[in-house]
């Protein structure tokens, strides 16, 4: 058996091939590959299911069928289960963040691991419940919990994928022609429209011209400019000037 | 204008009315409730989106429809745009995580706040995504980043609920009807067991003693029992006993 690097996405008894197709989609999406599905109700292989995975073909050509949720699970190591009903079982309860880093620790630990989802209309019966190691709860909006199922495996996918993504949480993104203004370039821009303010009068005021200069500067340097945009800038300075002396 | 505490999910000419249903279900699982459409291809109200929003409805019926980007935006304080592809314009990007912070913190600060989405088959065009005030981009399997529209609403929605949603990331659930067992609990549970061991001589090596009652001490701390499950195993440790005296 392979060493796995990620877990296996477990569906007992699904009802729908599009839902299952769904969920391949969002699995992939967060670079998830295997599936398991226990007594799917409309048979595999599915048609309706290739179709909803929309190019998702690696997860749904992968699947594998199990008679039994059992049986689903024998070769692993750490399984949870995602339920929205509390249970009357004593379980450890994981939020879908926490989870995934339960996940990315044991899978680290080259444990394998896998995560059981019920069927759209009624989710884990107890018995299935009772076989998971802990529960996977996602908090929602009290009044409005129902959650369709390639949802609740996006949710948990998309945090088990930003265990590992490193992603600047924000990041300025720029043409690739161009490059941030330097400290010099933004003081230049900022030095030529004060020498055109000056000649033009606007600064005139000489305890006022201390404070709107540092207000100027200010909205100058939030703008984050690019050395394209500074050269743009001045080009505009230099434009609005020239047409107001030869007016 | 009522102050919002939250901010508005604005699809930009969305094409099929199932997909505006499922966007509102998302959004009403987080707690959105403000939506805005800007010329949805099929028209507005829609039935399709009605039933696809499986019960959204106070989402549906709140739905405020616009001809333009512009007029959707307008009372709007901050605008950021989801896009999967980069575009090739200078602009901050924000994770989904990141962006539900700076909305939070925005919204705190009683700024209005909202969020384009662009239609299924295209995402927002570069004129919308420039009236924006920052870009969301979702992190995901490269090779496979095709997400659908409300499951890029949910992403976003989700991390929003979870910048004030307080459950813990793991809890010990149990029913109601009993409580975690107390340390002293757990050592007379060990004691019986310890005891009992003794009478049938299986700690009977004396230097093996220590690491053994250590080991079942801490396979037992382990288990995070309830006073429940302590009572049990001590009737199970009983009738073992009792069954093995009578053989």
């Amino acid at each position: 058996m392979s060493q796995a690097s990620s877990f296996a996405v477990i569906l007992v008894t699904p009802q729908l091939g599009e839902n299952i197709g769904m969920v391949a989609r969002a699995m992939l999406n967060c670079g998830l590959t295997e599936l398991r599905l226990v007594a799917p109700r409309d048979g595999w292989p599915s048609e309706p299911a290739r179709s909803a995975a929309s190019g998702a073909d690696i997860v749904i050509d992968g699947a594998q069928l199990f008679e039994t949720t059992e049986d689903a699970i024998r070769d692993l190591d750490l399984v949870l289960a995602t339920t929205a009903r509390p249970r009357d079982m004593t379980k450890s309860v994981f939020t879908p963040e926490s989870a995934a880093g339960e996940l990315r620790a044991r899978i680290n630990a080259r444990q394998r691991c896998g995560v059981l989802f019920g069927k759209e209309s009624w989710g884990l019966n107890n018995d299935d419940v009772a076989l998971a190691d802990g529960i996977i709860t996602v908090p929602l909006n009290p009044d409005f919990t129902s959650l369709n199922l390639a949802q609740a495996v996006l949710l948990l996918a998309y945090e088990w994928f930003k265990t590992t993504d490193d992603t600047a949480p924000r990041e300025l993104k720029m043409p690739s022609d161009t490059r941030p203004a330097s400290k010099d370039e933004m003081m230049m821009l900022i030095g030529h429209l004060e020498d055109e303010l000056d000649a033009a009068g606007f600064l005139r005021v000489a305890e006022k011209r201390p404070t709107m200069v540092r207000n100027l500067r200010n909205v100058l340097w939030r703008a984050e400019m690019t050395e394209k945009e500074v050269r743009m800038f001045r080009g505009i300075i230099s434009a609005l000037t020239k047409f107001k002396s030869s007016r």
